[in-house]
């Protein structure tokens, strides 16, 4: 394919998205395929000579369509919110025309350095401690992980060298098992120091967590993959209070801040905790600023050596919707999450099980978990709207995420309809 | 942005691609910036209100691309090469709209399927033994892990559990940290059995290695994240030869198989070696066909919880260029790379390094490393071309390496002349 028809196919495809969104509402939020579904729809082997353009884009809708579940429809619930919008998209179609691998300064400098800066915006915007960021002579900052997984391990990792050193140091005659075996990572029952976890959205208190961390010389990081983003919101800002007391934070833009997949952000407050467990110097890596001490190369902040240039996408979501839209989408998940909330307190036959203080509402039906197995087997079935449920304290849980971006009051209304009628279905069943 | 806005932008940004894929060329390779240039081009903190997307694509100008590295310039030869195609950009462009995280089947069943198959497809092109893939019933199959060194880390865990289980098993009375110190890692100086190391593309025998593994119940993995492209072609698929012994194998098809990054081929021969090290089964994970022994939740195979459609991209590139068309483009790089060789090879000034397989070519000055140093900094310098070096022997080399998509030869013959021009400059400015 060459440029002039990528033009072409380009815009087709634009359309073709931009149709997507559009009327994503009408489509099944959850598809009916059955697994083994796509195999026998598609050739065993790949094609000798090409297809044409036509054929796949047909094939888009015959094939995958069919198989997909519509995250970004507004009749979403599950899980957590994936992000999604149309400047991070715009910015993912820079990303991968530059498609430069950013594991050093020198291998592209502007994507290391947008990185950098808007890590330092990001982090303003939450108000965190200056020595998270790295400004000009910081001796913290930001990295963009892949997801949070990735960032809890890294600061597993330097978390262990940083200790492990320490105790070599101190008691040379250790042999490395031994080591090993004097390590302890705690963690509560939702794993690590975590704000908004994803049964419930519930909060560890870091005021008290953090001082005892800091007496015992022990690492802490913090992970609010999800609620991480509504702290851009001043009345949210105080669930992260004690975040002066960790040595590395995390949180995912890509669940709730609009950039899309993946950017998961993570800071530290000594970077050198990081180049320290991870540095990686082969000479075809090396270049001529490598030793100034003015550079950032971010292969040794992270696992993997490749990286994309995922700042662009933050760049673009942070200019086109300013903070003050970013912090109007966040209210308004908020806000319809309560709406959800005020609904379910509205009907005594149901449930609030945990406090809620973003966009997620865990309910359930007064009664047994078999009862609420069954309403959210009816719910499922039905594939009007998407749930996932949890266990809290051994009960059967139903959660409802706001998810979607285009998800209004009206969508709520209709998905707590659908499911009173369903439960009065599951009720009368289990009368009779 | 509405979708109409959208509509609108993504063709600009469609148009502002091509003019770029077309211009690049014209672009110098490496940038001129020193450290730190971009922090002061752009606000301390996000703006509160919006900004325009006029003024953002104009700061793409002005400010980004002054500091870009160009890696699909035809006058790159650094590194490896990093793939970069138009169908796997429309690919990328319909998996930023799907914006599904196939963390389980039920989370996007197609993503799953079309993963399976896809590795499946790129397997069969390798002439992968059957046991590396899933087909209906398999126990082995692929997956798309991120990078290299993720699925490196990811068979490195895999066998760490097995081998952990098998000796707490065998001697029960053996600590954790007892079991850790037996634990060995053999690696070769570039590190786990490699095809086409990154310093000069060289190979591991396979057929020596292979058995001995076998015979010691040891897990082999092997890692061809460059050369593994190559193996489609007939005429270098004897490289791969030994790959039945393995336990897992990756390479890159975003290195050289025009799948933009990240697309990293993972396949084992038993799926539960990987599922048994990270299995993650929390609730509002599970669904109905959980236990079914037909699906595949690929959370289990990999680090992160999250996932991008990225098998979307392998569909649209095997079938817009065919299996011939994907050989036709390996072939011409190798050609090229024999091209320079030969070039090489006729001034007497030089010496090849190592043999010429694939896409790289290891040369320097005949004399001292300094001379070779200082032809390095005048390349570089000049920014007409990029290049890296590596050490082999203690001997300071250049690497050529054949890496953008538009690249002939008359490129590569112009970078010749260029580097004998400064060659000789190098030379006299010795003899003075």
């Amino acid at each position: 394919m060459n440029s002039s028809e990528f033009r072409r196919r380009g815009k087709e495809m634009v359309d073709y998205v931009a149709n997507y969104m559009e009327g994503i509402e009408s489509r099944q939020v959850y598809p009916d395929v059955e697994p083994g579904y796509l195999r026998p729809l598609i050739p065993a082997a790949a094609p000798q000579e090409p297809d044409t353009f036509e054929d796949i884009i047909s094939d888009v809708e015959k094939i995958i369509m069919p198989g997909v579940t519509h995250w970004h429809s507004p009749y979403f619930f599950a899980y957590f919110p994936t992000a999604s919008s149309y400047p991070a998209m715009l910015a993912d179609m820079l990303c991968g025309a530059i498609g430069c691998i950013g594991f050093s300064w020198a291998a592209s400098p502007a994507c290391t350095e947008l990185e950098s800066v808007m890590m330092d915006w990001l982090g303003k915007m939450l108000e965190l401690p200056e020595a998270f960021l790295a400004g000009n002579t910081g001796k913290g900052g930001g990295v963009i992980q892949g997801s949070a997984s990735e960032a809890t391990l890294v600061a597993l990792l330097a978390a262990r060298t940083k200790v492990t050193r320490r105790l070599q140091a101190a008691s040379p005659e250790l042999t490395p098992g031994a080591i090993m075996e004097k390590l302890v990572a705690y963690t509560s029952d939702q794993v690590v120091a975590t704000l908004g976890t994803t049964s419930c959205c519930s909060f560890d208190n870091l005021l008290e967590v953090g001082p005892l961390c800091n007496k015992e010389d022990m690492w802490l990081h913090i992970d609010a993959a999800y609620a991480g983003s509504a702290f851009i919101c001043p009345e949210f800002r105080h669930l992260l209070n004690g975040v002066e007391f960790a040595d590395s934070f995390n949180f995912n833009p890509h669940k709730w801040l609009l950039v899309n997949f993946d950017c998961s952000a993570m800071w530290v407050k000594k970077r050198t905790d990081l180049t320290g467990a991870f540095k990686l110097d082969p000479v075809y890596l090396k270049h001529s600023h490598e030793d100034s001490g003015l550079i950032t190369d971010y292969r040794h902040w992270q696992l993997p050596l490749g990286r994309r240039f995922r700042s662009l996408k933050m760049w673009f979501v942070f200019r086109m919707y300013g903070v003050k839209g970013l912090q109007a989408y966040i209210r308004k998940h908020v806000q319809l999450s309560h709406e959800f909330e005020s609904l379910v307190r509205q009907d005594p036959r149901f449930e609030i099980c945990a406090q809620v203080i973003l966009g997620l509402v865990c309910f359930r039906l007064k009664g047994s978990n078999k009862l609420n197995e069954a309403l959210l087997q009816r719910i499922n079935s039905a594939k009007k709207i998407h749930l996932v449920p949890c266990h809290l304290r051994d009960k059967f849980v139903l959660r409802f995420a706001i998810c979607s971006r285009t998800v209004e009051s009206a969508h709520v209304r209709l998905a707590w309809e659908h499911i009173t009628e369903l439960a009065a279905a599951v009720l009368s069943a289990e009368r009779e």
